[in-house]
């Protein structure tokens, strides 16, 4: 078999699983009176990346992995601080006028969040969603801003195929082979730069006009190189509470993306949605499958915080700037997955959480 | 020297570090207008815990640390399933009448959480702040109930000796001595259950009313056995934004309390605050100097999320309840330590946020 090649299709049987399902009771999702401004965002990824399809869409490509630094540690929370930089730069502001950053990534203790945090003068937030991350952050700051209680925010995420490899499953130097269900973490950072709508410039920027937050799903998944089925009925679960509460379909949306699901979870996720009554077509894809391209045989697709929050502040956000989207959602995907929980036997729950932006 | 007795003081010279400063650009504080109401709290707590001198304000303690289950880790979970169920039968409310879960803990992906939130049909937001988590999730879900995004929120932090222990410094099995300026982890989980003060039973109830976010502080600690040190900088510094930005001084409050920075730290917090012109006295006493007595030798006191977590769920909120307490601030001080950080010869940031709760 040509490595990676081949795409496992639906290796799961989730016909006897009970269907994703909400309680009616749970409102999931706060809508927005004003909405909320995304006026900057910037992406910063590596060389693999940089070769994929999206190559133009990104901000700045690394010229290697180590960004000149002694670590694959240390280059992650320098993508933090080059990415946060970024993004307030776009926004046209300076470093003083941003009052809060939201952060999180995959690294034990979210350390090369906060350790970047200390370049900053700002109030931190610590989020953990795993892979969802970036969504999280954003849907967490924009009830922030649209409340009034802060005026401008930065929320960032991001992940390092190095850092993460090493610390989730077994470290590069052992030249692991990896399994064709298993997907590759994206080296990247994504940051985004929020403001209340109240501001002068509120009609040109992307809006955040609603946000479903996800309930923690978990079907069983205990391979943990098959993070597509651990999370993919999350992305439903969450998706499913997120039209029922707005009252919309999914050909109510220009796109709908998932975080990091790759091929495989993309393919469960379409099929729990048209269970469930609402199904999506060509409105819908993972991007996971779209960070890299054919010939790249990254397997089922990128993963990691860093492939949502890359996409989102590259060729997501470019595309609703420049109208060519109305209105779309974007689901953070997350498997909450531990290595000392599944040594010890357990199973890897998922948790996804929606984004709604509208230009 | 008998082992744990000797109380080091000042072992860093701090005369020469920068004071604590705050951006006077940003104000750190949100004031709330009509507060949200704590009605419900649960904490639940170890032997060791339980022996101490805040025994009788514990809602239980455990028999034994493996809480009926196999793992230390399966009984942290264990533990924040039961303090939630706990805090919400304490607060008169079923289960689905909870909207949110906020929550976090000390074990890499806060799997406590995250698994003990399968068992809730709730939107679940992950938080890390390190032990400054209790104030962390208190603070963020306040935000989202005071704006009326969601009506019922229950919100969880803790932390387990033996976890903490095996992930932070070395197994317990290997039997290693701690040096004086060591911190013992509490075992514990508390958790509060939050509402809208348009609720019926407005008048009743402890409310939040401001909350101080905090920024990373970082004062070049390296020694990972002293916390109290690495965390007390945060603490002073967003102690002060809070006096500074709501224009109060310490006797304004009829107590301060800081989340864990032992005695050497709250040694060091108290030197910081009247070096910055806001002294403080009697009125001032950190969690983890309250929860062991003199005849434990836990060093220099407990640490852990779950230290401020059961004793705010203990006897902070019991005092507000019966108006022995009108006006408090909760400080929760984490340190943002991670061992792969501190292998690679990083220091230890601290960061601390600040809950202002009136009765």
């Amino acid at each position: 078999m040509e490595r990676g090649k081949k795409e496992c299709k639906r290796p799961i049987d989730i016909s006897h699983k009970k269907q994703a399902q909400t309680n009616p009771r749970h409102n999931q999702t706060v809508v927005f009176k004003n909405g909320v401004q995304i006026i900057g965002g910037y992406s910063i990824v590596g060389q693999k990346e940089g070769g994929g399809p999206l190559k133009s869409t990104f901000s700045k490509i690394m010229e290697d992995e180590y960004f000149g630094e002694k670590t694959h540690e240390a280059a992650e929370q320098k993508m933090f601080e080059y990415a946060i930089r970024g993004a307030i730069k776009s926004a046209g502001l300076e470093r003083g006028d941003v009052d809060m950053m939201f952060s999180g990534d995959l690294l034990n203790q979210i350390t090369s969040s906060s350790f970047a945090a200390r370049s900053f003068d700002m109030m931190f937030i610590g989020i953990y969603g795993a892979c969802s991350t970036m969504a999280l952050t954003l849907g967490i700051a924009s009830c922030l801003v649209e409340a009034g209680f802060i005026k401008n925010a930065v929320v960032s995420a991001g992940s390092h195929f190095a850092t993460a490899e090493r610390q989730y499953r077994t470290p590069l130097e052992l030249g692991n082979q990896k399994p064709p269900n298993a997907q590759w973490t994206v080296t990247g950072v994504g940051a985004s730069v929020l403001t209340s709508s109240t501001s002068p410039s509120a009609s040109i920027h992307p809006r955040v006009t609603s946000v479903t937050f996800g309930k923690v799903c978990d079907w069983g998944v205990k391979d943990v190189n098959n993070m597509g089925a651990a999370m993919a009925p999350s992305a439903a679960h969450t998706l499913i509470a997120h039209f029922r509460d707005t009252n919309t379909k999914p050909e109510d949306y220009c796109h709908i993306f998932t975080g990091d699901l790759g091929k495989l979870g993309e393919n469960i996720c379409r099929d729990l949605l048209a269970n469930a009554n609402y199904p999506v077509d060509a409105n819908y894809t993972d991007c996971g499958r779209l960070i890299y391209g054919k010939s790249q045989n990254q397997y089922q697709g990128g993963s990691g915080c860093g492939c949502s929050a890359v996409c989102l502040n590259g060729f997501i956000l470019n595309k609703l700037r420049k109208g060519e989207y109305k209105k779309i959602l974007f689901v953070g995907t997350g498997a909450l997955l531990s290595p000392v929980a599944s040594f010890q036997g357990n199973t890897v729950p998922g948790i996804s959480h929606c984004v709604c932006i509208e230009s």
